[in-house]
């Protein structure tokens, strides 16, 4: 990855230019990205999307075009935006801050930290959106296939997405979410070969529109790949197609080869699936699997499984690649402490008038505590400036959420083996998909210290200020 | 871009495999990239991402890389999927197709191709995922785009998605296809690098939670970027935030600068820019805009102006960049025609029990009329292999919307410039936003065409087929 220092939003520089003219751009500051509410009205969330931040944040550099292209940007009057000295030293500026994470493929709560970043202001503001972009978007597929996986009870899922994904990246970064998230493999080459993840496939209508009769497509397409034969039946007629497809299976057979499965791509899944199964095990074909796929989700999958359906593997594209039915996870990134040299430590909340809304002050951490059998119990969410070291470390029946990943601008973390993530994430759906009220506490002195802050930012000054600005706009007209 | 070959699904190289190990990979085949409804439920789509198809095409390559990579993959019986001479053939490969498409910021409708590809049957079906990844997605945005900025009525539209997009590309490319479909700029500052396109921002929440004072904040923000000052009012208190801005914006013009805007991000924008915009002309801030966001989309922007909401430009996020409410376009690449040495072209269709999921035969082509005032009337789809090439020609009341893109695998096509691109959506949204009933009629060889092979295809020899199926699975048990 190139450095994408400029995937940001303007403001952020613009902002970043304030810090600088007002000399606050080294102040150390705390923020922490959060989301508010479960995708897609579930009880957990995967995090992921850590192994982009990382490669993301180890580029992070200004280059000279980078900085050659903001000299040009123009304000509001067409005079330009920023002066040589700020440019100068963005230029300069290297990645410096701490970050500490969620691991991929943990289960994560509303109001918890999945990233927790401290160091210079500036530094802080301007990688803001890359992490929201990144964090909000892979957590928000691998928490989907994690619902999708969980629905098909272990039979596998193929993600088929990459024609229907938002962009080339929306694929290949979704395609290693969605297998952190549980799915068995993808039908996309390039994330198979980026990510090492098992990629799977059959063949399209037009292998059989190329050739003037459908058995003859069957056929041949037996022929070249006995290894990986995979027959989708629908093209013209579904019960035809299933005819046509015992009859190659039978030669497969006679071959030494087997027919590894049928696709079914259209139709009433439910009855076609149940149609196939008799018509296959009639034949003797009983290791042919079926495979079903058709805007399939974790919604249709459980009505299919409920209702009998005979599928033994499922293509989920659209509405997994897109998380179709909430395709924005809203993460949001809030300001928690700021400390100006030679002062102490100032904690911020973000006000809003919903409850849900408002931000956590101080440094965070959870820790999540198990059960005898090693089960989690709940989270209790803290602020580390409130408790000692010794508070702060692990012990046999709990763990802390947040790892250290950079510590001063090194990474200092190495993501675990993408197989290993993945039996996390399926082991943490295994559990926290069962419980519907899974405990987050917040601990009384960080209760405490928000309240204090709501308290005195919230104070009713709201008239003396509008008649101070009334009077000062009278003797301004 | 680096070579993408390998962004595709891999039924596309299976089936290659098999094309190659049949000898019908050279086939001359023609494939039609089409959408079914328009999204949304709209009454028009702006097609878009031809751009991208260019570059995707002119860096079409398998790279040693990648041809080690596919020498690696296994079929379900852990044999190796492809033999040596496939993989040699495809690493010497070079395209060669003819592409004609559709230009970006054309309104295209249902079943109307945007992107043609005439080529050898191996390489039409390598690119298609990467096609359809592409154009789905930019068609969609730009398409989202459109009727955002139709429902704004001429105020600007500013795209603010990048934290909430789907991945980093699919933030670039939708910055992109939003400014195509006419938003009047980006968040994005990477976008606005690569594509030239107009970068806005103001500040954060964060900005102000960094002093202890809102009003402090207001001025070192004013201080610090007087030539672009618009501020945020609502981290606190929004009535209170924007007494405050009106103290900044005498204070700025007492400097000779003034206060461009403020931002309601939170809250009833109804009422609160109302009030907003009674406080700013009371202070004689006649002249600062109010910008709003939240969670806008084209039904809430209609719906605010309706009631006479005082809103003069939209900031856009997630509902834009990621189209919420249809975040995928259902485009597809079928098979219609195909040239099988020494035998005629063949024509074909993908059948389906749903009329509208039939595909269309032949090698199309879309001619759109205009009356008298260039206000286009019909489209018309014909096949023109019946045609002869005198009435392929555009001429005074008509257009041929397919262009020549490639040739023999030569690109012959400029893109226009971006801001071009922009006008023609613009122009077009204008006129068929407003027509509910625009006609696309099928010229009549072509339906004959049609039926002719559905006829064909879907004779009853179901029985037939099924009892002597029945008979082979009998004597194979």
């Amino acid at each position: 990855m190139k450095s994408l220092a400029l995937l940001t939003d303007l403001y952020q520089l613009t902002m970043a230019y304030g810090y600088f003219q007002n000399k606050m751009h080294g102040y150390d500051s705390v923020f922490h990205l959060t989301f508010r509410n479960h995708p897609f009205k579930g009880n957990y969330t995967i995090a992921c999307g850590l192994h982009s931040v990382i490669k993301y944040l180890q580029e992070f550099k200004f280059t000279t075009e980078d900085i050659d292209y903001l000299a040009t940007l123009r304000g509001n009057n067409n005079r330009l935006l920023f002066d040589d000295k700020f440019l100068d030293y963005l230029q300069s500026m290297n990645f410096s801050c701490n970050i500490d994470a969620v691991p991929e493929g943990m289960a994560v709560f509303p109001h918890e930290p999945i990233v927790r970043v401290q160091g210079p202001l500036i530094q802080c503001q301007l990688i803001e959106t890359a992490l929201l972009n990144i964090i909000n978007f892979e957590t928000l597929i691998s928490t989907k296939a994690s619902r999708v996986c969980q629905a098909a009870m272990g039979d596998p899922v193929l993600e088929f997405g990459l024609r229907r994904a938002q962009g080339i990246d929306g694929a290949i970064t979704a395609s290693r979410a969605a297998y952190v998230g549980g799915c068995a493999g993808t039908s996309n080459v390039l994330a198979g070969k980026l990510f090492d993840i098992p990629v799977k496939g059959t063949h399209a209508h037009s292998w059989v529109m190329c050739f003037e009769d459908e058995l003859e497509a069957f056929e041949k397409y037996a022929d070249a790949l006995p290894n990986n034969c995979v027959l989708l039946v629908d093209t013209y007629n579904t019960e035809e197609g299933i005819y046509k497809a015992v009859k190659v299976g039978h030669q497969l057979q006679d071959k030494g080869y087997k027919l590894a499965g049928i696709r079914l791509d259209s139709g009433d899944l439910l009855s076609l699936s149940q149609q196939a199964r008799n018509i296959l095990d009639s034949a003797n074909l009983h290791d042919t699997a079926i495979i079903a796929s058709n805007d399939l989700d974790e919604h249709s999958i459980k009505d299919l499984k409920s209702n009998g359906a005979k599928i033994d593997t499922w293509g989920v594209g659209t509405k997994l690649i897109t998380a179709y039915d909430q395709p924005a996870l809203g993460g949001v990134y809030k300001l928690s402490a700021i400390h100006k040299p030679r002062e102490n430590w100032r904690y911020t909340i973000k006000l809003s008038e919903q409850a849900n809304k408002i931000s956590d002050p101080g440094v965070l951490q959870v820790r999540r505590f198990f059960d005898e059998n090693s089960n989690p119990v709940r989270d209790i969410l803290f602020n580390t400036h409130k408790f000692d070291t010794n508070t702060q470390q692990e012990n046999e029946n709990s763990v802390l959420l947040l790892k250290p990943v950079f510590v001063e601008g090194c990474c200092v973390y190495t993501n675990p083996p993408l197989k290993d993530i993945r039996k996390c994430a399926l082991r943490n759906a295994e559990i926290f998909s069962h419980l519907t009220q899974y405990p987050v506490n917040i601990d009384l002195d960080l209760i405490t210290l928000k309240l204090e802050i709501i308290e005195k930012i919230s104070s009713p000054k709201l008239r003396t200020i509008k008649s101070a600005t009334n009077n000062q706009a009278i003797s301004n007209t």
